[in-house]
């Protein structure tokens, strides 16, 4: 049975997935990389830049536990449009191709959600798909493309937040920075009492960040 | 060097303190009681209600440990009338002595802030002092009303975040409980950055909240 699973995603103390002010250089606004920042001593991010066991690189506590499990057992993603790039409205051009060079990570499917339509294409082993659909029908669309496999919801906040409401999380890992980032986009917003649909553990890290991993209870028939 | 102290404070997963809807029947609004559900199982709780020891009531875990913790080496306590009782604006008659019936568990002073005059009350072995100050100087007085000891700050979360705010307080324990309340008081607003003045401590308990510890950093001089 498919899952649809969303993983790394952090927030600070008071709920802000991301900052105020998002452009291209700043793609957190003025959260700056103060979210991610557990993420970067971690092996999986040192193998995900090249720096992994060849140069001994990264940490293999719980932290990078967490990055791991991202990438196990995943055969399609679904992100918003701001995740694979920084423009909006119409595509003024179509040679932009995602943030990630000629091999992007994913080495999936990928369903980008966008309200403007554009062919799809082939990047490295990872074909990204445009489309302007409704969560539900996102979410089948990477069921069928997903061969099996689970399905990654990647992303942004705003777009895990849609999924949430419509209730098509199956595993939501969240991690909490301990900063207070006073504004920008929030991530709990609208979703009151979702802790009822849900069981909740949680696992503070040396690092200070906690990992809440809620795993959908079972649906009534 | 008498230290400010803030313990036990509960917030949702999305930063609220309490939640709406406040009246004399629900202290907490539509909160209720489950902000609180990690304490009235501990020890310390069953003892407050006299259901401890004798009754060999009441967990020994690191939620009873927190909740211990909150009552040493206190000598006056500070809390804003909200705490005190559920009355607003002038007050009508004087007859309300606080919840907590005729032996408080305070047993020092307490200055309870509010801009309505009203004599100072013995009740039990607790004074209360009524008072229209502005943080710094509340901490003046309850600081010479400790006698060497800390004074702690009661709540609400209203109070706690302006002397948050003036940057006086030196310890802060929040209890992060794993549910989504939607609306309500928010602790953390206007207090961006906040982690830069702190060192800050994270514990996650078995029973599912996350308390933090927050500790003033050394201050420049």
């Amino acid at each position: 049975m498919t899952k649809l699973r969303v993983h790394n995603l952090a927030v600070s103390l008071d709920g802000f997935a991301t900052g105020e002010g998002q452009s291209f250089e700043t793609p957190f606004g003025h959260a700056g990389q103060r979210l991610m920042g557990w993420f970067f001593p971690t092996s999986t991010f040192a193998t995900a830049v090249g720096q992994g066991a060849e140069s001994g690189g990264g940490s293999r506590g719980v932290d990078d536990a967490f990055a791991a499990a991202s990438w196990q057992g995943i055969g399609a993603e679904i992100m918003g449009r701001r995740k694979f790039g920084p423009q909006q409205g119409p595509w003024q051009d179509e040679s932009w191709r995602g943030w990630w060079g000629e091999e992007p990570p994913f080495h999936t499917p990928v369903v980008v959600l966008t309200h403007h339509a554009r062919p799809d294409i082939q990047v490295g082993e990872t074909t990204f798909l445009f489309r302007s659909l409704p969560p539900a029908e996102a979410l089948a669309l990477a069921v069928a493309e997903a061969d099996g496999l689970d399905v990654r919801l990647g992303g942004g906040p705003t777009v895990v937040r849609e999924f949430l409401e419509a209730d098509l999380v199956d595993h939501l890992h969240v991690v909490v920075v301990p900063i207070v980032l006073g504004r920008g986009v929030r991530l709990w917003e609208g979703l009151e009492g979702l802790e009822e649909r849900f069981s909740v553990e949680v696992t503070a890290s040396p690092s200070g960040v906690v990992h809440y991993v809620f795993t959908r209870l079972p649906r009534s028939r």
